[in-house]
């Protein structure tokens, strides 16, 4: 359940190490590594083709055209950090622009992945500040309404607790406990090196049939060849 | 309510100082020195990145499949015009391509804004013919019924009346009516300056929270920062 | 009604002439060329910008959240070929990456149409292996369940056989049966030579309202013309 | 353009007489007398099954997750009015539940459409209070933010004036603007005279095609039968 | 691909006495006798609850916004029939209404299955003429461009050919090919005999993991039980 | 994060008594006494009016097309739970019919609530169990991949823990943390007592602005009334 007008501020983040390790796999390959879970929903894309980005999930807890939590969440913003936003309904506002991520920025925090609109995209590219959205939307939004600051939020159907890695490209966004962050980046390593070898056979002409030998269970299920 | 059948030959279109002035600010901009409202719903979207306008509206209005009235259109058009065509249904066809792009051009057009689907944006982009749509669809279209021009309609959310200001960019599609569009330029240049200074300070690591003094009304409202 | 657990092996390609010619139009003019018929559903789209593709069709039927088919085809790919992927049920799974492409260029694969989500795009768009999906997602697939290959499959609301023409650029995704693929590239060219020639017209001024001699059927529809 | 903060006290409403004829038609026989303007989008849902409305409109401008401007529209309701309640940005939260409604049944309103969510539908139900609406949703709204109330709105795609009349039924919802209701009214009079004899007819069995004496024309366009 | 301009007269319909069998069966369980294919998308709802039938397919290819083939498709009609109406476009006008229910009701047919919309569901419902549709709205259409009657098309992402049974209820629409109507009805006959021993059982609170042996292909999986 | 393959047999149901209390209660009230927390979307929708339901959660989290997981389910059911179904991919598939529903009422259980497809609602309806999902789908499921049955999950944007409180009625569901039922049965309580009053003088004619005291706000706020 979320909690509301709450600021939590002192949070454990996941070890930079593992965040450091985890920054050099894709999305698909942590997302695997972790047994196929932890992705957030595909809506959310971002808002120019390249953007990376590998942190600690620093969350917010905004309600539908109210950005002042966003405020508060600057200040306990360390470098390293990404914010993380959800929204306690479907909102497609603007809450989030060039000031905002100019603050950001200045205290460390390498982007934003919020569930819901965010506006200056040019400006935001320019500065190659990288956010994964739901939305783009010019639409400012008031302050008047307590939302929360590092407590768990659901965002974009994914569980982020405040210090868990976040890792976002054009893939899309998937979330790493704190906990796990150190294991996980094992399992992608493992899978990656694994994946070099497949690459080049494949690019051989192997067929994945053979390599993954998929022809006995494939007959088995009962899989017909005709004319 | 909407009026079919009907082209409207002479329109006041805004003061082109006015537009020249407003095609220097962001929608953004726009939209708060607006005081938050005339823009169109966020899944309108520029077709190339980057893509920006600003012109006085000549209106269309399309029935679903049909793009009889954007030839009519045509001819109403005067240097400086920017198309705005709504639907008397939601529909993602094609009604616009670059043969009416280059006719549009030939009449002095800027762009086009369409609650509806576009296509041959290949040829629109090397054209550097800017258009907003809510869909990319090679779907052609029917010349059978007649809509009108340069009525008031409703695109994508926002009241457009004939000669009103439009300003598009990666953000959005803001309307501004003509009545309005001089005050609305002094409003958003007061806002433009302002943002400048602001931006400077975050920059500096000064907080919003401090910048904007909010400190007081988020205790008012019974913040609590816990450990 | 889709067969389940087939895999035909002898599919007939549209003559490759035929295919050759097709791919020098772009997905609005063929499509008009067929009489308006053949288009995928709007929302699919390629997964980086400019990418084009004309090729025959192999056909893949998935079932939501199973790629294990996308293996399958791969066998049965030859130089020239697109493959076309559709799923028994709406899913947004990622069920094509970078080893499957590799894999399926390798084959002579030209690329994918996939009413289905897709990942590692950022690798794919670095191939330049185009694809059009229905989404970009990270999520990974399993390998359970019997689908079938050189069926013919309904992909984004379009019907395709195998051996059919598949051709896709930023306008979209449009097929062109093998039987008339010759003819319909006939009537494209008649159709394009047509354009060159109205396109320079309009650029010149001259309305479309009098090259198409639209006037007299406006006026008896009732079109007013009001100051 | 929506104006903010403004409450209009004095609104012209439609002839009671003009609102009495159309409550005696249906959404599409009246959009029909229209002309075929006039219909709000078909996501407008009635709460249950054979809701019934006709009445003067009272405007309300709503934000998202706010229903402050509810409380004030309820004291410029005179018998008869219909509530039309428009958002400046797409938003499902529940504005309006029984207590509300307690309030607006006293003050003589008939019915609400509103282009956001609503909750308490079982009791609105048990009540008889209809209601139009974009979603249901338990979700409660904050009183922050001033909208307005009777000024010009545009709600699920319709532009409605203070003092149009509005017709809803399970067809959705048609906007009459009031200086043409009874005009309008005649014209539905007509059509529905019309359609009894229609009935008749293709109850006995004779062809639309027949009746309608549309043969020459499918003709003309070309039509094929074939065995 | 699609065929425009053509109506065929004369079509295989299905076996009478196949109809009359798989009219005893719910959508689901024909679904799953045909081996889980054959099925609309779950957009298409019925306009009343209960709602139900079974018949063979007359199809309607329609444009968008467009209704004439509708009264071209009711002179095809005979007893037993359903129109099977597919449009060439998403759209959701309301291309059906209690006219034309009437003249197909005179003509035999049993109900519509439309994708796109339909109006006068009230008038439809005291009827008792079952709809499936993707949407309901007043809003009226054309008659001015050709679509077919009679030939396959693709409705709601799945393909029907004309005398191809189709069976409606609460769960949705199925699609059984004429050729194997009599054989899908055996095993949807075998299935639910199946069902009434299972149903027995389960009520009687044998688990589903022993009726049907789950337990150690779970196991196998790799199921762990913890405290 | 989502835990995989795990099963926990012994989780710890909210007090009886709380969930009695709370089942006096409207999902509304209860969502208002949370401190507007805890809501699922409200795309959630009940297969039939009226539907309504509090119960104790057993969790379950299923794969895209595979149902296996609500067998195991089944056998951790007790009287008065209610099973929430999560996925980890959107999908619309039908996850459950009348068989499962038979199985899970015979365990004691009150009803479902799941973020996916289900089917045989006709039955379900007429046993009266009532389930709330995003679709309504006759597509059936296989059983190839484990999920989980009583971990954390997160079901429509809500999260929910094995043993909450979930309540939902014609307005949605709302989750409530096992540990705080009592506290929140106690506020709803209190919230519901005030809201008979408030109704009795809304019904006498007393307006919410002079009720809930808004006039002298909206005048600091700048409400203006015009004629």
């Amino acid at each position: 359940m979320y909690q509301l007008g709450i600021v939590k501020r002192h949070i454990q983040r996941a070890d930079p190490t593992a965040v450091a390790r985890l920054a050099a796999f894709g999305v698909a390959t942590i997302h695997e590594a972790m047994g196929r879970v932890g992705l957030m929903k595909p809506y959310m894309r971002p808002i120019y083709p390249g953007a990376q980005l590998a942190g600690t999930a620093v969350t917010v807890l905004l309600h539908p055209g109210d950005n002042w939590m966003m405020h508060v969440a600057a200040e306990q913003l360390q470098p390293g950090d990404v914010v993380v936003a959800a929204c306690t309904a479907d909102n497609t506002d603007g809450f989030f622009g060039d000031l905002l991520a100019t603050s950001f920025r200045a205290r460390g925090a390498k982007g934003l992945v919020i569930d819901g609109g965010v506006r200056d995209v040019k400006d935001l590219s320019a500065m190659g500040f990288p956010v994964w959205s739901k939305a783009i939307s010019a639409k400012g939004t008031i302050k008047a309404t307590l939302g929360s600051v590092n407590v768990r939020v659901i965002c974009a159907g994914a569980e982020v607790n405040p210090g868990d890695v976040v890792v976002a490209d054009d893939d899309g966004v998937v979330v790493v406990p704190a906990a796990t962050a150190a294991q996980v980046a094992e399992a992608a390593a493992a899978r990656e090196a694994n994946e070099g070898e497949k690459r080049a056979k494949l690019a051989a002409g192997v067929l994945g049939l053979d390599m993954y030998n998929m022809r006995p269970a494939l007959e088995k299920a009962g899989l017909k060849y005709v004319d």
